[in-house]
């Protein structure tokens, strides 16, 4: 199942998209309003409730926020998880530590603090005042929907609720100038999150799923999810080894090659640049930078 | 005022602690069930509120949370934030990146999982699955109270609600291993904090408060706030920047010289040892390693 949270001229909700991969239906017949937060936590009773529905009315005027507006905590995101991702940045210069192009061999993990997340077809801001080194980075998302500490690799898909797509925007000029990543990766309107969250059970392997991304219609980047350093279960496995995941949280998996440091000379995104980031069977972000 | 947020064997609540640092008043009377969060969002109405009630019953029984038990977002912390500290980390091998015993010339901001949090006398697990390097940090830790984003330095301490402890515990193997910091300093428990939330109004200067860290009563750490490299207002600045901040948001502000990998050998903690981390007028966290 495809959900998205959506808001109208006024109210907000919770809604099913059929499979044309636009119409929305409300689903608050079903799951009164509760937030996607609280839907996948009570997946169990709620996800059988949501795919039996009969008929649900279409939401005129839908506008698409992020699936999850307001995460329960900041998003988990993983760094130098695509070999030639790696390369390229290793040979930028902006990496922390120094310039590298040694993979990594355990996974490079921050956080993108939860007022970086905007919806998909929202604009970014480009904080001027702040940064003149702006970037995209297309990524696979995990959410969890069953939380748990010290998950086997084996056991780590039973703990995926789903996912979607997160553009990691990054300031590259913060990231490098404070060593930890966490300012440059979360300024506000930094992580457009969607367009909806896909229950796994859609998502066959993984593997083959493509990440892409476009500016202005040029291709930029564009990997299959196989070629993952950390593959989601080895992630989930090393996330959760001394720290719980909870129901809901979200883990980006990582930017293939391609991005704007990857070039020389690097090529910033610039307001007006539209950026789409697409997933097999995930949809497309669409982001105007402003 | 003095905050805290308690359990007894059937409630949790918030209460007010008395001038004597132990009697713990309830304050169900004024803030219903409010969390501690809650209070802090809706302050200029609660604050003078809660100064003005009367006489509140004693609470039997209470046993201390941490005063935000469950914060809307990771922890902010920032890192190499005492001269001091600074060279002793960049002696010890442990900084990512590299050996520096350079002083930073931006703040270094990571995050801490909210479920690093725990209680200001609970058990600091040692994860001996995870890590061999446990470490202490004690750290004033700053609460917003009014949220924003672009806070001038000059505006900065009007959206201060206040302050708490918290000893940023680190797995030293594990913030060097994985480059950035989140998994090493985001272990389960590794977020003391309390003993209460402490508002402004009730702290002068905090330049003159002195921080200190003793471990099995010796001491290891003792510094003023005053030897911050880059102070709250600073910190406030910077992090506002481009992310708006949020009321209830903690920033721990970093850690001064004596820590244990400061030592040669390095001094890690051990199951039984008892951490203590004070700090002047904030009263001190006390957390054995299990």
């Amino acid at each position: 199942m495809k959900l998205v949270t959506f808001r109208t001229a006024d109210r907000e909700g919770v809604g099913r998209v059929d499979d044309d991969g636009t119409t929305v239906r409300d689903l608050a017949g079903v799951v009164g309003d509760r937030s996607m937060l609280a839907i996948i936590a009570d997946w169990e009773r709620l996800g059988p409730a949501i795919a039996d529905a009969g008929d649900l009315p279409v939401v005129d005027g839908a506008r698409l926020r992020a699936p999850i507006p307001e995460p329960r905590r900041d998003l988990f995101a993983v760094g130098k998880n695509y070999r030639e991702h790696v390369a390229e940045f290793g040979r930028s210069g902006y990496d922390t530590p120094q310039r590298s192009e040694d993979l990594p061999d355990k996974p490079i993990v921050f956080s993108k603090a939860t007022t970086s997340v905007t919806g998909p077809y929202d604009d970014v801001e480009s904080h001027p005042e702040v940064t003149s080194e702006l970037d995209y980075e297309a990524e696979l998302a995990v959410i969890i929907g069953r939380g748990g500490r010290g998950i086997t690799r084996e056991q780590a898909m039973q703990h995926v609720w789903g996912y979607t797509i997160v553009d990691d925007v990054t300031a590259r000029d913060v990231q490098r100038d404070h060593k930890q990543w966490l300012l440059g990766k979360s300024l506000d309107t930094h992580a457009p999150m969607g367009p909806w969250a896909v229950s796994a059970d859609e998502i066959g392997d993984l593997a083959v799923l493509e990440v892409s991304c476009t500016v202005n219609g040029e291709p930029r980047q564009k990997a299959p999810v196989a070629d993952l350093i950390f593959d989601v279960p080895e992630l989930i496995r090393v996330l959760s080894a001394g720290m719980t995941l909870l129901p809901g949280d979200v883990i980006a998996t990582g930017t293939p090659a391609g991005v704007g440091i990857g070039f020389d000379p690097p090529r910033f995104l610039q307001p007006g640049d539209v950026v789409e980031c697409a997933i097999t069977g995930l949809g497309a972000l669409r982001n105007t930078i402003r």
